[in-house]
């Protein structure tokens, strides 16, 4: 908690980002590795997006060497061999956003090395030409490319906000880092980090987990376990009232891996609780997401058992994600699979989520808000869900707002012309009839003022014949283009009655029973373990056994493309259908940048499509065929039979 | 989003804080104020804290001026008369929490002034004589008695800590300020942060709201519609499955609002959404909470139509915060109100919250944890819970600790070791029953090193037959004092068949029922504009109408001291009772620092102890009598009269 602002550095006219060297080849597993160089990219990602929403330049240099460089040790330089022009190890880290970026690439030359992007490239020119005056420069590494990249910078004289979470130093001397960013603060550089460039959820700790996992991670240390373990995330069953599920949380969860640290502040927390000796917490520095991930893609339908996440890691990082993973994706595919039923109600209904403030404290209004989103919903009215998640939110006005002017009609007067494009007027406060002839009155005199009144919203009452009766004023006024919306208390049957009742109401606001998801506000959801150092594990506890080994879900379709049965197989079985689990994290690295919402949000609209007739009902249709394979079941005999 | 923590500033042994002059003379509404002095309460109260908690020394400065004092105006000084000594004026800030602090008094005679806390005083013989090496400094003003002490502390060779978020400039010029910050600086000043010292919830964003009270704000501010609003914050009917709630959340409300702010990033946002003019926008930089906060104490006990929270406030202040008070109030209050049916349900058994995986994001986990201990648990596993909050925290093994190892007898002997204090054995992992024969067998082993075995866990099965084998299983192994303990779909109404049946359970760890409050996961709860501008007003939406005007409730109690019935009435009205609203806030300041948790614990046990016998059922009981007053009814009718 601060009471004040982090300093401001939102980059406006005159900026450009300088993505320096953030190549395979730098990162852990490269044959120059940067220790932790891989911690840039999630921070990289958040910079070029800030970046390219107010359309502003993003530059990227890479080495881009020919096989015989000068600077490799064969050649008598000082490294290993390195971003070797279209090998691998010179392309840019696979998670990393570059879309819309000018790529910069230096010592192409077998005899010229150059550690600058300025150093034998265009760039200075490309960012004169674009009025640049002020860079804002992060990648790999502080001590080599990213200071003699600023030091250039700085003598051809643009000023430079350097990215101090987006650095990382080789430090061939412990101290050329530190060194290096000391002289850049001198040379006048600004440091900013990503909190400071716009508006961010804040960062998992750690910490935040149960501490059964701490206790586990030191009987872990205490033994080396460290083997790779798997887990899947799954559903024991569907509740009751739901023939399907959608999908959802899985970028929250990406981000979680890339960015699990246990800072200083937790280490000293975990030392000063008296609970945990210093060589584990002093180990716990250290501790990053080195393993694998396979889900299934935001927006992806599935059933009970399925599994929607795999993780493949050494057992303390399994272990530790346990909580915060079911916590993320239990929240948001309830959410998901609550919405994804209304969107099947109300087609060609505008659906706007309202539940921020009786969801369950502020992340649970803002994984509504994005989950509905992705299900199909056209918005809502929790702010931070547009910069965060880039969901677009709507509001207007609240009956306070009406209550606080001695007059109706004067409270609609005052709200249009503060909004003129956003005229959509709270009609029940006192008497939703009379207010909907202040509308037609009202309209009268702002028609004159080029104010066209957008809609009206009800709040309360019997919905259908308001409705009816509202529309007919409306339309006996002339306001034919005045769309009517409804909120308070409804859901998808609500909605379904509604429409069958051929109430006129044009889009819903739905607040709490969607937030909390009221009729199955918890999903039966766990992550087990599945496999250790090699070996299938299966849990036997009464009423909770689990489906041993790693498992992949194959999917057919029918003629007409719907969706046919589930496979549940282990994963190297070959069935027919579709492999539903795809990768997307390799050694604690994501495969591909962050996906934009809005492709969740296309996957899921075609997932729905695909969803057989009955299961789009909202009462309890036959399951869905899911067949667990004959391996499956050989497996769990098996190991039904091994002693514990 | 960082990926590195921030800098590290815990403090240790020979750190001690120092607090400048936070008095109330230096607040707004004093009569030397510093612009936006009580911002630095806050911020203060986390730094105590965390020194507090190391028992490290505490010392705050003061002002403490006799009636003629050379600085004051009349007395040929420069400033206006200030911080007289035994005057309110001169007292320290109501919100701030100096217990356990040395107070250090200045300028106390007629002739010399000292804007160092070390002028005249004994501060640096008692720094040395307790060890002191370093310095944290925070307070008022920065541009005066801050950088002096800071001047005298440096040339008296402390380190010093400058707390950034903790000092505010009096700014006669404007530059005073950063200068006097910059001069620090290069003294060797180390800037830090609150959380750079210890672990702190996430800050509420002011964004973190309903897109239409933003828009709503800008029609106010368009029309200059500031004057004083009244919102209560009550619920229109209990669930049908409680017979009480009780009041939690006030905490983080009163956090909230006393650090309400729009950070640049967030005005940038707001500007970039292009949706709201900048003259609006810059306005907002100096928006903050003044108003009065009366509300229930954390722990209290209340009914339908009875207001929980009173904001008195500027429109516009009481308007922004509606989403997120509801979103906190309703959340913790749901959560308590469950647990406290769990507490009466259980008495004398350990009671643990468990629900972090299962409840809806981040928030709402900590919110359980928070809430549960409150209304009288005995702690939780989610570990950010014990440094926020303060509850204790448990926690030991879950079944893939058992399955990554070949052999069960073999995890139970691994984790004896790791954790000899600590020893909760989980058994359902393959067969109950022989892996209580495991820890009889192990336990033998573990006397000889000294470990007795704490106790055991079931989380599966018939919880009363495993129970009571379990128990005799341990009791022939002469393990009486090995605890059971069971977990696994728990909530009230499980429990209480399980000691209605004497079940040896001797505690329960509750998860997803809890977390969710599943059988009422959401709570018909509002904030409701009560008066503006002197005005009281109805909203008279049908099924939604309010009681108007400003109430008090008023409880009587019978001969054995428990609750007998409540009147809801104005608040000028005077009725028989106790008065349940008391004052929070005054003009956005705190009239008392931060209450600890455990005190809301200790009043919510007592209003269980005073909670009527039916009641205390968990199935639906009469109602608790609560009577609306004849002047709320008439006020009522009255308004029903007027147009709208």
């Amino acid at each position: 908690m601060t009471t004040a602002g982090t300093q401001d550095w939102t980059p406006g006219r005159g900026d450009a980002l300088l993505i320096v060297d953030a190549q395979n080849d730098f990162l852990p597993g490269g044959s120059l590795a940067v220790p932790s160089g891989d911690d840039v990219v999630p921070a990289l990602n958040r910079y070029a997006a800030a970046f390219r929403t107010r359309h502003l330049p993003i530059f990227a240099s890479r080495d881009w060497h020919p096989a015989n460089h000068c600077s490799f040790v064969e050649q008598g330089g000082p490294w290993p061999p390195h971003c070797v022009m279209e090998t691998h190890g010179a392309q840019f880290a696979s998670g990393l956003n570059l879309s819309e970026a000018v790529i910069i690439s230096k010592a192409t030359e077998p005899e010229s090395d150059a550690y600058s992007a300025f150093e034998n490239t265009d760039l200075d020119q490309r960012l004169k030409k674009s009025g640049v005056k002020r860079l804002f420069v992060g990648g790999l590494a502080t001590d080599y490319c990213v200071l003699n990249s600023v030091r250039d910078a700085v003598r051809l004289k643009y000023s430079v906000v350097l990215l101090e979470d987006a650095i990382r130093a080789v430090n061939v001397q412990p101290e050329d880092g530190p060194r290096a960013i000391e002289e850049m603060l001198e040379l006048g550089c600004q440091p900013a980090t990503v909190e400071s460039v716009g508006l961010t959820p804040p960062r998992t700790p750690a910490v935040l987990t149960d501490l059964y996992q701490l206790a586990m991670l030191k009987a872990y240390h205490d033994r080396d376990m460290n083997q790779t373990a798997i887990f899947e995330f799954y559903i024991r069953h569907l509740p009751a009232q739901r023939n399907f599920l959608m999908a959802a949380g899985l970028e929250q969860v990406l981000e979680y891996l890339e960015t699990l640290r246990f800072t200083q502040q937790e280490r000293d927390w975990l030392i000063s609780s008296g609970r945990f000796p210093a060589d584990f917490v002093d180990a716990l520095k250290d501790f990053r997401f080195t393993g694998d991930v396979d889900a299934l893609p935001e927006g992806t339908l599935f059933f009970a058992n399925e599994p929607v996440l795999r993780i493949t890691a050494p057992l303390p990082q399994a272990q530790l994600a346990e909580t915060r993973i079911i916590n993320i994706l239990q929240m948001q595919t309830m959410a998901a699979s609550k919405a994804a039923r209304m969107v099947l109600t109300a087609p060609g209904k505008t659906l706007l989520d309202f539940g921020l403030r009786r969801a369950h404290g502020a992340e649970a209004g803002l994984f509504v808000a994005r989950a509905s989103y992705l299900a199909g919903f056209n918005g809502s009215a929790t702010v931070p869900a547009e910069p965060y998640f880039g969901v677009p939110v709507f509001g207007t006005m609240a009956h306070s707002y009406i209550q606080a002017h001695h007059d109706e009609a004067a409270a609609f007067k005052d709200f249009a012309h503060s909004w003129p494009d956003n005229t959509v007027f709270l009609l029940d406060t006192y008497d939703t009839l009379q207010a909907a002839h202040k509308v037609v009155a009202l309209a009268r005199d702002l028609k004159k003022e080029g104010i066209a009144i957008h809609g009206v919203r009800l709040d309360s009452g019997d919905l259908l014949q308001l409705a009816k009766q509202v529309r007919s004023i409306l339309d006996e006024g002339g306001l034919h283009d005045t769309k009517i919306f409804a909120s308070g208390n409804l859901d998808e049957y609500a909605l379904e009655q509604l429409i069958a009742q051929q109430a006129p109401i044009d889009g819903f606001g739905i607040g709490t029973r969607l937030a909390v998801s009221e009729d199955a506000p918890t999903l039966e959801c766990v992550y087990k373990m599945q496999e250790y150092d090699g070996k299938p594990r299966r849990k036997r506890s009464e009423g909770k056994a689990t489906w041993p080994g790693k498992k992949q879900i194959f999917r057919t379709f029918d003629a007409q493309g719907k969706m046919q049965e589930d496979h549940l197989a282990l994963e190297n079985e070959s069935l027919p259908g579709e492999p539903l689990l795809k990768p997307c994290m390799r050694q604690g690295k994501r495969l591909s940048p962050p996906a934009p919402l809005e492709q969740g949000r296309t996957h899921g609209a075609r997932q729905l499509d695909q969803l057989p007739e009955a299961l789009r009902s909202l009462n309890p249709a036959p399951p869905y065929p899911v067949h667990i394979s004959q391996k499956i079941r050989e497996l769990a005999d098996r190991l039904d039979q091994e002693p514990s």
